[in-house]
């Protein structure tokens, strides 16, 4: 079994009959909603509430009943990936660019379990940019501030142009060296008032489920 | 002379010849831009950077040359009213819904000056509601967090539907009793994934001109 879909399928044995799941994205969350389209297909009882139009195509093919998140209040449990992660269960998401509705979904979630390959582990936050979401009039005074933070921050782009969010937003992506303190970067970052909000995960994944490499499950509580 | 347009034109005074000024918006901050485009017909060089639609209009109209916000770095001096103000400089704005746009102009603004006559002024801030700007999605999940940081919060309306900010949020204005701690409480507001931004300002004004209601300037440094 591949790496992602080890821990993508371990993360399944969370979901109890009658929970709200909040459903990740990317290759990782992939395997986990395959395994709740087969759990489903076998009598389990769950409505999902997806976090990208990819996801929700993916849950619909698989007929898991879903809620749109502009209808929940809470979520029971949330199963997704993370483009970074260390031994903290400090996390870096958004690479996809939907990092205000994962914060969103995380925020709601009473349990939020992160799903990812060992590769993507660090002792310290910082080999993967931080994804930070900014109102397009403010683009040039948060691109300033952001790098007096100390980081080089780039807009991102797609095909040669600025890449626009679900939000009509943009995307700066901030490479810092090492973050010691991601909570207070965080905090900073988002009293920024260009920024909507930023891709560091703290104080929100209960669980981490990831792997050593060899086919051996690892879990950080 | 109203008082309105004593504060006014009284702001007027700590305008340099070469500064980039923010032009406030609202019926105290009209008279300012009233007196400044008198200036500058009278050889003021200075460029304006409007915080609206209406005071660009209106700053065209006199001439005063004009930079859009999102082309520049720092404005020297910004004159603004506020929808209630306190001894310690600490306001409520964002009643005419641009808060945004008001707080990332004063967070670029080296002087920040509040220009509002003397009804606005309260002991502890509150008897005003506080706007919050919420993204779309996240609105109920919003409303919930928010009621539970002590407000009674409700979705503004513009003729019986949602009102629609410039960025395409919507705003909750949130009715609290005495806000005590502005500070915590707006950095409590902004944790919460789905809020851009509010419309508490504090530690950003460097002074507040008004007067007493008997025709008398009253300047909080």
């Amino acid at each position: 079994m591949n790496p992602k879909q080890l821990v993508g399928e371990k993360a399944t044995e969370y979901i109890k009959d009658g929970m709200i799941v909040g459903l990740g994205t990317g290759s990782t969350a992939y395997w986990a909603i395959m395994k709740i389209g087969e759990m489903v297909k076998n009598g389990l009882k769950i409505t999902g509430v997806p976090t990208s139009k990819a996801t929700e195509k993916l849950a619909l093919e698989l007929n898991i009943p879903l809620l749109d998140i502009a209808d929940v209040m809470h979520i029971d449990l949330t199963i997704d990936g993370a483009d970074e992660f260390d031994a903290y269960k400090n996390l870096i998401k958004g690479g996809g660019g939907a990092l205000l509705r994962e914060k969103i979904v995380a925020s709601i979630s009473k349990f939020y379990v992160i799903i990812s390959d060992g590769a993507k582990r660090c002792e310290v936050l910082g080999d993967y940019a931080v994804p930070v979401e900014v109102t397009p009039f403010a683009l040039n005074i948060s691109i300033d501030q952001l790098e007096k933070l100390g980081c080089e921050p780039k807009l991102r782009l797609a095909e040669g142009k600025p890449f626009v969010t679900d939000n009509q937003n943009l995307i700066v992506d901030c490479k810092f060296d090492k973050i010691e303190n991601p909570l207070a970067l965080s905090e900073k970052m988002n009293a920024i008032p260009g920024v909507v909000e930023n891709g560091l995960f703290v104080n929100m994944a209960n669980l981490i489920i990831t792997e050593d490499g060899n086919g051996n499950l690892v879990v950080i509580e």
